[in-house]
């Protein structure tokens, strides 16, 4: 087919550039029951042209077709929601309402999974074989091997162990040649070996991907760029949440010795940790790092201010529509001070824990004794997934799980975020050392019964409107080191209680 | 006073020879209020004549005296018991009966924490100061460091960080140089570094400890020897789950090409441990390694081969009065075969992950979906704790929770041990990898939502006498992808239904 110059500046390899073709032609080398493993992390770098094409292709030739569907983190509903009819299973994360309805109902099995286990895994064999990698590029170099775009997540691991590959080369951004430290993790029978990572900005592998050409079956062009976040600006509870975890932070620095330094920064994405990052930016803290899943709109003004910041380390970028052109503008200046590396490395247990980070992310519930629900509402019907939470909360050197005490619901009722027992644990209360409200903070740091530590995330974290109600649990569950009320009728009429004040919370209607 | 032959051939270090005390004094270093650091781990090790001691101490002079007691993993009720009453605070496992009386009824505040994270957040100061540190040692250095005895846990760390350290020189024992490595975690600000260990014989630290020699207020005698720990013959139910990990295990060797080469085993300790360790020597795996915590009883023969077995790994040797005299039979050659290390580097996700460990342990409970339950009955009370289980389910290449399907309680009811859902959680689905019961074995390898999973769990694991009970559950559920039953009225049915099966289960009384 005629090529467009614009993509054969960006293919310098003469044997790819022969295999680029339609991409209505590409889409026909996955058929019913493949295994595609895809680019893409928080709706960055996906294979925006591909994978709506192949949807079409479906729905044009075979309806009845379903395939498995492994990616690095979320895509954007423009690329899984046309995919999602066609999709059996799912893994590791996903934030579609087209599947999220679809995995509800029973019609698509969705794997949960920790994301650095899960890139893993796939390395290690356990999902079977990899029949086709679609990744998104940025470059095609001289040899062969490519750079990719805005993100890492699981693409090099795709590449690596897929018997077919289709390239999607990206010409509406830039190359991004520079961002990227790629590494495979170690697979048994060879010897694992210790990363030599001691800081933020180190780098221990490539910044391009390589494999075994001779996989490529199709080169396909994209002009589409990502398609852009919502940024949530911070609301006054955010705020709240934010200076209670500053605090917090400062208490630490004081009370463990800190120094100037410090400890890198893992942070979750909304509006809670763009006030936490907002606010550690007008802390005394100098020479900030992240250590992170996704570099952010709110972690901009960082790259800019050599006081306040020193690196970033992450799998992705993502950005708002105004994030991506500011991103843009400083393109350049941006490459050294933030590396993307593949999400086995950046959420990696031997990294947390080594550089000491210090991780935060909002759940939808936490319970009075400290574990966590992430991902069921219910306890039974999933929203997006665990992601890499339980990657940094497990072993990070502070652990902050953050939320408002309340919320609101769609019916109007207003709900707890600390309750009695949360119905899906995702965290234990052996991983989280601090829980946040914008009514306080409650640590989980020293000896201490988990029925004492219940007092605490009461009296500090609840809302006072729920705090009887939470101490009328207690009162009433009984012996032991962490009791649980198992009276059913008793739980009835506590439930009753607790769903008439939701009710009536004062602020509702 | 005067000093015994026996104790001055073991303390080589004049300074340290003249600091030796009756136990009656050194125990005068201990207050109410004080935070005491120990050694001991599963009941090896650990201060055998200064905790009693203690104990008479307090009981006669100050019984209102309260401590908190930190140790590496659990102490002998010789040892705990008598300590107890005296204990406020306590951390991070324990098999005490005493103690667990005491925690049960608000009176101790005990703390469970994954054994590594423990000893890391002892160096970070997260437990305050610790006054004291009381380690058992088999012999002084000339420059006055020290050999430890038959565990390592959280020795070193307490002597690095306490204000005061009483050493008790165990007499009864041998002199157990060469059996150690001794590392200490790195603490923020400095930085981390990655451990340079890549197989499970590699050697990373030292034989022995070095601490400051001022901080010694008193060297004490003991003469008693470990005290043994009950051997748990494997009975058939323990064979046949032996049986089924056996299988999945050359399963696996087929699937994953791992050729000859078996990953390091972990195993807990119990009956079931025991089968698995047991019919593990007489599986065609050759060459078998440990990277464990605790080196026991069923692992004394495998030292005695080495077409078999190439070296172990562990925090402790535990033994039962039999184990032991063979251990000391052969204590020479162990000492080529056998490392003991600080606990945080035994349990190590760096190294656990690194080195494909294949993780194996028994809960009280799992559910359907793959959550376990590890440390409280009835969601409530605390048992012993969660010890490593965590630290070894999470990194592992293969994670194996094993338990019989049923267990028969002191009041003669049969309970399932696969339940719909367990009321304290300690690890998740997300970390489970393989459920095996006497009844066969169901994976959590693919990508699958937890319902189909859940089926699997039912039909190969649950006892066939339970199973109809779990599909009512699991029909009753209503919609998600891991569904929980939420109508409470329909819930205290089921419960009525389970309480009766329970009673009406065949073999009971």
């Amino acid at each position: 087919m005629t090529v467009t110059s614009t993509l054969k500046d960006r293919i310098e390899n003469a044997e790819l550039l022969a295999k680029v073709v339609p991409v209505e032609d590409a889409v026909k080398h996955v058929v019913h029951g493949s295994t595609v493993a895809i680019s893409g992390f928080t709706k960055s770098g996906e294979p925006k042209t591909f994978l709506p094409a192949l949807a079409w292709h479906f729905s044009q030739t075979s309806p009845e077709a379903r395939i498995t569907l492994l990616s690095g983190a979320s895509l954007s509903e423009d690329v899984e929601g046309p995919m999602a009819p066609f999709i059996a299973r799912r893994g590791p994360y996903m934030s579609s309402p087209a599947s999220r309805r679809r995995i509800h109902a029973g019609e698509m099995d969705f794997t949960d999974v920790h994301l650095s286990a899960f890139a893993r895994n796939l390395m290690y064999g356990f999902y079977g074989d990899i029949d086709v990698a679609v990744v998104e590029v940025s470059r095609i170099r001289k040899n062969g091997s490519v750079i990719l775009t805005s993100s890492v997540g699981i693409s090099a691991e795709a590449l690596a162990r897929a018997k077919k590959i289709v390239l999607e080369v990206n010409t509406s951004g830039p190359d991004y040649t520079g961002f990227h430290d790629i590494v495979l993790p170690a697979v048994h029978p060879h010897v694992g070996w210790p990363l030599p990572l001691v800081n933020v900005r180190d780098r221990i592998g490539t910044p391009y991907v390589e494999f075994d050409l001779s996989k490529v079956v199709a080169v396909v062009e994209s002009r589409t760029p990502d398609h852009p976040v919502p940024f949530k600006a911070a609301d006054d509870t955010a705020k709240r949440i934010a200076e209670h975890v500053i605090d917090f932070l400062l208490r630490c620095r004081e009370q463990y010795q800190w120094g100037k330094r410090l400890p890198p920064i893992q942070s979750g994405v909304g509006n809670v940790a763009n006030a936490i990052i907002g606010q550690l930016y007008d802390s005394p803290f100098q020479k900030i790092r992240f250590w992170t899943e996704v570099f952010q709109d709110g972690m901009l003004r960082y790259v800019e201010d050599d006081q306040k910041f020193e690196y970033a380390s992450a799998t992705a970028v993502s950005f708002s529509a105004e994030g991506r052109q500011r991103f843009l503008d400083m393109f350049e200046r941006s490459k050294d001070r933030l590396v993307l590396r593949p999400m086995w490395l950046s959420n990696s247990p031997e990294i947390i824990s080594r550089l000491f980070v210090i991780a935060m992310n909002t759940p939808i519930e936490v319970d009075i004794y400290g574990h966590v629900n992430s991902t069921h509402i219910d306890g039974s019907r999933i929203v997006n997934g665990l992601g890499g939470s339980g990657d940094f909360f497990r072993n990070a050197y502070l652990s902050i799980v953050h939320t408002p005490s309340t919320r609101r619901l769609r019916d109007g009722r207003t709900v707890s975020c600390v309750m009695p027992y949360v119905r899906h644990i995702d965290h234990t209360e052996h991983d989280i050392k601090c829980v946040v409200t914008e009514q306080g903070y409650a640590l989980n740091m020293d000896i201490r019964s988990p029925k004492r530590r219940a007092q605490d995330i009461i009296d500090r974290c609840a809302h006072p409107y729920f705090r009887p109600l939470l101490h009328a649990y207690l009162d009433m569950a009984g012996p032991g080191d962490e009791p649980r009320a198992s009276d059913m009728k008793v739980l009835q009429g506590w439930w009753a209680d607790y769903d008439a004040a939701t009710r009536a919370f004062p602020q509702n209607g």
